[in-house]
C-alpha cells in the first residue's frame, strides 16, 4: 500500500452532523479496504455551533458563519490537511471568504455537483440546454449559488421548486430528525413536481436531503453533490 | 438553549474509520435536537495510519500505536478540547501513556463499559459473583484490560471465547466489510458459546462488533462498550 502517500484531509462539518457522519461513511464505502489504513485520514472539525445558515441568509435573524467558518479553515490548515472540503451546499456561499484565508485548496462541492449534473443530461439536452431541477435551501436561489457554476458548463437551465417555502419547511423538520416521515413526503412531492415540470435530472444540493435521497423518483437520473464531493476528496487524498 | 457552554469533545478516532463514525451516530441519535446547535461539537482526528493493534500487540509483527495515539492526544488538546474519547477498546491499552500526556482527561470506555455490565447482572450474580462474557480482540485478554477494572467493580468472572482465535478472524473481516456475512455468523455463534457456558451478560468490548450487535443473542443482557462511552461523552459536554 502507499500510505506515507495518503494525505488527510480536513472536513468543515458540523452543518448539520449527521450529513458530517453521511459524508464519512459514503468515504468508507468507496474504498475496498484490507484494513483501516486503505480508508483517506480525515480531520473532521464537527462544529455544531456555526451559525445558521438560513438565520443569516433567508431569515435575516442570526450572525454570519463567514468569521467561523474562516477560523475553522485557518485551524484545519495549521493542524496540516492537504484540502478542506465541506459536507453543506449553503455555507459554499462563503467558499471565497475561506479561500482568501488559507493556502490549502477548498474542494467545491457545488462546482463539482453542478458539473455532475450537467454530464447527466440526456442526448436531447445538446438541442434544449436541458433542465436541471435544484432540491436546496432558499438560500441557494436567493444567492445564485448553483446558477453561477452552471453557466460556465453550458446551456442548461437550473429550475427552483414553486414549493421551495414547503420544502425549506422540510429541511428544517430533517434537521430535528432525519427520518422525518412528514419532511420526506414533502421532499418526494416537490421532487415530482420538477419531474412534472421537464426536469431532465433533479440534483440534490443540501446534505439534509442527502439522507433522503431513496424518497426521490427514479424516472429521472438524481445527482446528489455530496457524492460528487466524495469523488473529488478520493481524487485529493490519493493526488 | 446552552451553546456558549457546550464543550468539544476531541475523538481519537481512525480506529477503524465505521466505529468512529458509529460513535458520532449514536451521540447524534442520543440528543432530542432541534436544530444543529444542540448536538455536541467534536474534534474528530479520522487517523486511519495509526498502527494496527492487533498487528502489534496480538501478532508481534508492526510497531506500538502509542507515540501516535499520545502525539493525537497532544493535537486534540492543543485545540482547545474539554476532554479525549477513543472509540476503540484494545487502544486503551495505550491510555494511560496517553494520560501521562495530557491534562485533558481520557473518558474511560474500558471502564465505563465493565461497570455497565457489572450494573446489568442479574440478582443472583449477588451470591454467585456473575459471570461476563468478552466479545473483543485477543490482546484483551492478554493485556487483562478488562480484568483489570472488573475486580474494582465486584466479584464478576470474566469469560472469553473458547473460540478466540475465530472471533479475532471475524474482527478482520469486519474491518474489510462491515456487513460480512461470514463474520457475523461467527460473532453469532461465538456469543451463543458464552451463553451456553452460563454467562449472565455479553460485553461487546471491540466497536467492529458494535456494528454487528443485532446478531447477538436476546437472552441475556447485551451491554457495549461503546454506548457506555456515548453515555460519558454526553455527560462530559455539558459537564
Amino acid at each position: 500500500s502507499d500510505m506515507a502517500k495518503r494525505k488527510v484531509i480536513g472536513i468543515l462539518g458540523g452543518m448539520g452532523p449527521a450529513a458530517t457522519v453521511l459524508l464519512q461513511q459514503k468515504l468508507i464505502q468507496a474504498i475496498a479496504a484490507e484494513d483501516d489504513a486503505d480508508h483517506v485520514p480525515l480531520l473532521v472539525d464537527v462544529n455544531t455551533q456555526v451559525p445558521s445558515r438560513v438565520a443569516a441568509l433567508v431569515e435575516g435573524t442570526g450572525p454570519s458563519p463567514e468569521p467561523v467558518l474562516v477560523a475553522m479553515a485557518k485551524r484545519l490548515e495549521q493542524m496540516g490537511v492537504a484540502a478542506l472540503a465541506m459536507p453543506c451546499n449553503t455555507a459554499h456561499i462563503y467558499a471565497d471568504a475561506i479561500r482568501a484565508a488559507v493556502d490549502v485548496p477548498l474542494l467545491d462541492m457545488v462546482e463539482q455537483g453542478a458539473l455532475t449534473a450537467v454530464a447527466h443530461l440526456p442526448p436531447s439536452a445538446l438541442t434544449s440546454g436541458g433542465r436541471i431541477g435544484l432540491l436546496g435551501s432558499t438560500a441557494l436561489e436567493k444567492l445564485g449559488l448553483y446558477a453561477t457554476p452552471l453557466r460556465r458548463f453550458g446551456r442548461a437551465a437550473l429550475v427552483y421548486p414553486a414549493r421551495q417555502a414547503l420544502l425549506m419547511e422540510a429541511l428544517k423538520a430533517f434537521k430535528r430528525r432525519a427520518d422525518d416521515p412528514t419532511a420526506r413526503a414533502i421532499l418526494e412531492g416537490v421532487a415530482q413536481d420538477l419531474v412534472a415540470d421537464g426536469c431532465d435530472v433533479l440534483l440534490v444540493a443540501c446534505t439534509e436531503f442527502s439522507l433522503a435521497v431513496d424518497v426521490l423518483p427514479a424516472t429521472v437520473p438524481v445527482v446528489d453533490a455530496l457524492d460528487a464531493l466524495v469523488t473529488t476528496i478520493l481524487e485529493a487524498a490519493d493526488a
